[in-house]
């Protein structure tokens, strides 16, 4: 008995052990899960909106600009580049995200797919030249976009 | 009575006609204010993004490259002339946001604020040549953070 007791204290004491050393560790990277998962969703809004932009401007919506849509092409390609950033390991989870978790089971597939958006995006600038090469430069970005989301993002927010 | 009885369907139609013109339109106006403030809210979080990864260079926590810094100042240039379209008109709620009413009451004193930061954000891809340089431009555009922050950014999320 005294045995079985010594073994229960000493395993306790492991227990608050482990917890003294990774439970503030572990606290932190659920703040840096969350800031990370925070930040990618933050990159596609504002990468969206710059699409969007471009959009409006081969739809006649807003009037083309050459000058304007190399700038908005060129901020593309920065936001595109930062998109792998936010998915690295340990944001699987931490706060409600969109990101299906094949993109950390299947890391080489979704690297592919990611670097298809931005390899397509990175043809925005020169294409943007002129409306009809920036419509047709934007639509083949949108088909790596959507093709990304059909494999990689949910429809429902997971935690 | 027929009369009353005739006012009230008049009345009840003229609720069904405002309903149908309003109702759209207002939950439309929802959406938009939403997402409106989701750009805002994410063009800032990269924007300290951004700042942060300038930081850390100024602070020897990364190798300092001109050229690498240039590229993220210039992000940062273009994140920065976004700050104020997240503002507009409508924008004051719509999702739990922490954008001080003042905006929206005090235009005129937001403006210089805000535009008071584009103004030193607008100065680091020069400064970016230099560690040195770059360290006092960002010294100079963080207070322009800190003061809008200050005066018109809540501790805490309102809906």
């Amino acid at each position: 008995m005294r045995h079985r007791l010594a073994g229960s204290v000493g395993i306790s004491l492991l227990a608050v052990a482990l917890l003294a050393q990774n439970g503030p560790a572990a606290a932190g990277e659920k703040v840096a899960a969350e800031e990370e998962i925070q930040y990618r969703q933050s990159v596609m809004v504002v990468l969206g909106r710059a699409r969007a932009q471009l959009t409006a401007m081969v739809k006649g919506e807003t009037p083309f600009d050459a000058a304007n849509a190399t700038r908005i092409a060129n901020f593309m390609v920065e936001l595109a580049s930062r998109t792998p950033a936010g998915f690295g390991p340990g944001t699987e989870k931490g706060a409600p995200t969109k990101a299906d978790l094949k993109i950390w089971k299947e890391p080489a597939k979704y690297k592919t797919a990611n670097d298809a958006m931005i390899t397509a995006v990175g043809k925005l600038p020169a294409a943007a030249k002129s409306k009809d090469s920036l419509k047709n430069a934007l639509g083949d970005a949108g088909k790596t976009c959507k093709s990304c989301h059909d494999d990689f993002k949910l429809v429902e927010a997971r935690n």
